[in-house]
């Protein structure tokens, strides 16, 4: 299966597929004098005989650790050392992690180089669509980065063979929050074919129509300033959840959706049948405790950008209206506060 | 004066005049909720009054000493502490150095922050024009950085009455060089204008004309894909000078022009009286002996992208065909060390 975008210039085309990278990955590197190749150093371990042509690997530390300064920049040296140019081509292959720290090597080095991504975890359908690369700071996540389109996307899905549950739950919040946003359809059948249980091999369908649904806001909207917001459905809470219990972004993910489903009911008179989402999540492996845990007013604290004026001040929050209808709202803190110590009752 | 860009989307305007200052920021910064300021410390002590009604100001080690990794991290990091936002402004105020550095940063802060640029150099009149920010790296200058569109450029000219007489000889490199891109009407006007020496005070016609130039250039070819190129004229040398014997930039420049009309001399049959244009820069300020005490081999060592292959390789070189005809010219290392010998027995 192939995408291709549709910006006005700089497009570029997503290969989603078992087994092509080989073939794919070499329909690019032809055109290059020197390709370096960035390689999360865990799936480097994992899948080496997939790698065993490459020359110029860089293997960087795996996952989130490499998203620093100090492991970017480290990078970069070491392709100014080899002598890279600007005309040369940056293959990186990893998870989102992986992804948004060398996607951010690639725009700053020499003021920008080429580069493919190769995505290697179920949350990169999402991660590796869009343009956004990152690192962390001191104060928080992805403070650093910048937009940069790739030169392509090659996601051959057998790499998914290898993710230990844990990280295919968390890919698998993004699946449910793609096909939320998609429509009823969507998520009636997804949640159908999965309710016994997340299999990766069953996930094809629903990651096309995952990255479908990603493209269609990035493309409309590709520097986040009025319709991509949407894709933070289930994120507001999510990332509050994400660092005050240290989970996996998906596995946040999936409990600010519940999160976003009570609120929009409450909007709404109740249009989702929660008490069966919740059985749903809770059935097919997510541990639901954080949401039962959470202090109500600490969330708040990480949810809020304006930390000088948060008593008084509104949050930003993707509701439904149904499936398939997003909207964003502005809630007050003190009614956020509220509503989150109802669903702490009801989890 | 007020030149517009021309690009397809994210085009800007670059203000051009004395005094011009506070009236013209005001239009831009009213219409933002928080803006940041990031000053070159020997301007802020220099120009303090222009600054008094500054909130959120961060003052910048001076000059090329703030183009590192840790300096503009450390602004980053001042700026995530005080909560800036992704629609807050940011005003940078300073030479070329300044402006790249400030500019990094604002393209990398949130994935991509609005700035103003206020340069304060007449070599500004050059940096400030063409979207390109950057930072140095110890295996050489400018080899971290991004393109990235101001939201405006506001040259006030009364910046430039402190400047010291070394610095205004420095930005002269670029306006000479502006010039003999432009045509020859241009540079006889300018050589005119300044047979006596060099007064800041006569040259806005000519700082204009430079802007006019630079902004043809990076309008066909923003991201330097061919005729953009053509303003590295005295580059090539230039920076290997520059870093051989630690000129400043414009200084290194003017020198790097003499070694492209002798070039472009052997090339098209001796098309530049350069003595002339010897004993005028001589007469003017500009210090020789670094093109006189150069060693070829050495320079050339600085010139070769591929110091692998340094002694089979082939070095872009932009030379004249005559003024306002510039071309880029392949000339084989070992052609070159000849010339560039040659060139240090006439001057
Ligand atoms: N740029 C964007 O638009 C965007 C969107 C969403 C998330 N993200 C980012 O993505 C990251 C999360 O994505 P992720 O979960 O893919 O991150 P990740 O790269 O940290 O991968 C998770 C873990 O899985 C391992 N792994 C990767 N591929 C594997 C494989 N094939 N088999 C076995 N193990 C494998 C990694 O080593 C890591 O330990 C976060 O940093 C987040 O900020 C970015
Ligand atoms: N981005 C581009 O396209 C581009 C093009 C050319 C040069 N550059 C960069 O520009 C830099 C050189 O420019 P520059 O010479 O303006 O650099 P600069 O910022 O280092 O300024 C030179 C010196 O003048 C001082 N100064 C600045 N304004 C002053 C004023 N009004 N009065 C007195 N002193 C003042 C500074 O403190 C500094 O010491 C280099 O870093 C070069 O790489 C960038």
């Amino acid at each position: 299966m192939e995408f291709h975008t549709t910006y006005s210039e700089n497009n570029y085309t997503i290969y989603v597929n078992n087994g092509i990278l080989k073939e794919t990955l070499l329909k690019y590197t032809n055109q290059y004098e020197q390709v370096f190749y960035i390689i999360d150093s865990h799936v480097y371990d994992l899948h080496e005989k997939k790698f065993k042509d490459f020359n110029n690997v860089i293997k960087v530390p795996r996952g989130e650790s490499f998203k620093t300064i100090e492991n970017t920049m480290s990078v970069i040296d070491e392709l100014l050392d080899q002598n890279v140019k600007r005309n040369d081509l940056m293959v990186v292959i990893g998870g989102g992690a992986t992804g948004d720290g060398g996607a951010f090597v690639s725009s700053i080095t020499l003021r920008g180089l080429d580069y493919i991504h190769v995505p290697t975890t179920l949350l990169a359908h999402d991660s590796a669509i869009g343009g956004k690369t990152a690192i962390n700071r001191k104060q928080g996540k992805n403070l650093v980065g910048t937009f940069y389109r790739p030169n392509a996307v090659i996601y051959d899905l057998d790499f998914l063979e290898t993710l230990p549950e844990e990280e295919v739950l968390s890919g698998f919040g993004e699946v449910i929050k793609h096909a939320m946003l998609d429509g009823q359809e969507s998520i009636d059948a997804l949640l159908e074919k999965t309710k016994n249980g997340v299999d990766i091999k069953n996930l094809n369908a629903f990651i096309l129509n995952g990255i479908r649904t990603k493209m269609y806001y990035v493309s409309v909207d590709e520097k986040e300033d009025n319709l991509r917001k949407f894709l933070n459905l289930g994120h507001t809470l999510g990332h509050a959840l994400e660092y005050a219990f240290k989970l996996k972004h998906g596995a946040a993910v999936v409990l600010g959706i519940i999160g976003a489903l009570y609120i929009s009911n409450k909007r709404y008179d109740d249009t989702f049948d929660i008490k069966s989402f919740i059985n749903y999540v809770k059935h097919i492996g997510y541990d639901l405790s954080p949401l039962k845990n959470m202090n109500a007013t600490e969330m708040i604290r990480y949810m809020s950008s304006d930390k000088k004026n948060m008593r008084k001040s509104y949050i930003g929050y993707v509701v439904l209206r149904e499936f398939g209808q997003p909207e964003l709202i502005e809630i007050s803190t003190s009614d956020l506060e509220t509503l989150l110590n109802e669903l702490k009752a009801i989890v």
